[in-house]
């Protein structure tokens, strides 16, 4: 079956092995899959992603160095049930979404940046049937593919604890940007201000539900929240995750600010800490969701309340995900590209 | 009357006019008075202290360039009442602590960092009547100057809001980190563990209620912490204030841990937000303390609920505050130096 493969810093679409199917695992057809800013930055930055994971406690074998195939943002169609699946949730012909980990007898495998569990950016892969969740209502592929941003977004905007009476500014509309706008607007915040230069990326944040949005070119985003919701407490997302961002944000906070950064920087960042100080600034760090959240963010969309439409701007075939990745390096270009094996051998447009 | 003066990043002791009372004023005689470590900063650094505040929101009309009187933890016996201040908590004889603030009709002046009001480090001062709080169960001066850095500890304590089933670990034992240990265990918390390379510091730390001290030098203060206490989760203080700490404190913070820094790091300090991320962290930054954490911090010590007794070191009289400066520069020689105006003419060691 054909597979975009990512070896040694570049993705090749080859043929590869079929999956085989262990205990708990469930064979299934890729419908859509995202790609996540993640999927570009490990490409090149594997081993770095390795080492902070170690750092941070978490185990894993990952080989960066050896063959794999990304892509975690996937809706699928199950196609077959393996040993040891009584009991599992789905069946052949469901449609289904699943936090992209795979449970071994060895522990946790995370789907896409595993050499065992391949992701999808392939015809077919396998997943633990346990937790897979039947997409409901009729949702289609494409916006169930959404579920897992959306879930980032949501826990990013569950973990700042924002409260009815407090304002939000969002630095950043990428798709996790985006997300939290959309989890932000879905929980009755108002108002919510959006700062990012691409003029499509903040089209894109008012039709997810920003009050205002703000070109940091023409205005400092502070001074836009300020004249939009400046009397009301302000919870920061910081959602660009470059350098520089974090002192930025820092200085431009209000006293008693809380900042959510869910931009992943891998780079390192210098800041004032008596700005801080000063300030009595709170920095929640954000990463990823729980089980809990990522179906409820399924629910929400399936449900109509979290519109996710106007996240998906292109769809690609295998063949073309390569350049698909290229196209993504713009940010007037394309946001989200949905990856569906049959599709187009470039990037094209769609509009959901 | 005497004071030592800051004059062009230099303390020079000579005489001053007395105090002029306004509006609100009451006119007091120095009993004792804490050297501080934001004071050894600002003779150097007052101007970059001042742009921080000016950042922050603060509107000060303090000119370092010119004059100053520094000395903002004093116990002081109230002498004069100015005009207005019927009605005030305190009268002549009274044995009294205050906020470092004076109220006035231009704005609140912070004492001590101020050319209007000076501070403490002087024979008499004034003060705002109105906001001065008679010390209770016939605490003694020297303690009662402990007032206010130990509210600094208590709001930081507070701030952390950190919980009977967690643990603590202080980085830093300077007289704001011991601060911390001693309101960590008013609190009941356990354990608490401390890290300083100073010996003298370590040992304060564990007369002030901490359960396990570490030399960093020996002993990752996080090991410590794991071999004490791991199996709680960690709220983890950042008492130092040196550029590094920010980044080392992430790196080996476990994921989900809260940090709450409230060293005074002037310089820039490079974290990684990616391990903050992976970790998702949480960072928050305290500073100052308020009117009611004051006033339980005085309740505490004059109840002996909060013992203040091992953080004082030395004494010194006004024309020796040059030298106590000076001396306060090396962590094993002194902790806390009290200036009492009649003092000694050198830093004098001084155990409570």
């Amino acid at each position: 079956m054909l597979a975009a493969v990512a070896r040694r810093r570049r993705l090749v679409v080859e043929d590869v092995p079929e999956p085989v199917l262990g205990p708990g695992d469930a064979l299934v057809a890729v419908k859509a899959c995202g790609i996540c800013g993640s999927d570009l930055h490990a490409l090149v930055h594997a081993e770095s992603m390795r080492d902070v994971a170690l750092n941070a406690g978490h185990t894993t074998s990952f080989d960066p160095a050896a063959d794999f195939v990304m892509g975690h943002e996937f809706a699928v169609e199950v196609l077959e049930l393996g040993p040891e699946t009584r009991g599992a949730p789905v069946k052949p012909g469901d449609l289904v979404v699943s936090i992209p980990i795979a449970l071994t007898s060895r522990g946790v495998e995370p789907i896409g940046y595993s050499n065992i569990y391949h992701g999808a950016y392939a015809e077919r892969m396998r997943v633990t049937a346990a937790i897979c969740i039947p997409v409901p209502n009729g949702l289609d592929a494409r916006r169930a593919a959404l579920t897992e941003p959306m879930a980032v977004g949501l826990h990013a905007v569950n973990k700042s604890a924002i409260r009815p009476d407090e304002s939000a500014l969002v630095l950043g509309c990428g798709p996790i940007g985006l997300a939290v706008v959309a989890s932000l607007r879905m929980r009755g915040i108002a108002p919510i201000v959006a700062a990012d230069f691409s003029p499509r990326r903040r089209a894109l944040a008012a039709a997810l539900g920003a009050h205002e949005v703000v070109d940091p070119a023409v205005e400092p985003a502070i001074e836009a929240w300020r004249r939009a919701g400046g009397s009301r407490p302000l919870v920061l997302y910081e959602a660009v995750g470059m350098p520089g961002m974090l002192d930025r944000a820092m200085r431009d906070a209000p006293p008693q600010a809380r900042m959510l950064v869910v931009g992943v920087c891998m780079e390192s960042d210098a800041v004032l800490p008596m700005v801080g100080v000063v300030k009595e600034l709170s920095i929640q760090f954000a990463f990823g969701y729980d089980p809990i959240e990522f179906a409820a963010t399924l629910g929400a969309i399936a449900e109509g309340r979290l519109d996710v439409a106007p996240l998906v701007t292109g769809v690609v075939g295998l063949p073309g995900v390569p350049d698909a990745f290229g196209a993504l390096a713009d940010p007037d270009d394309h946001v989200k590209i949905l990856v569906e094996p049959g599709g187009p051998a470039a990037p094209a447009p769609l509009a959901l």
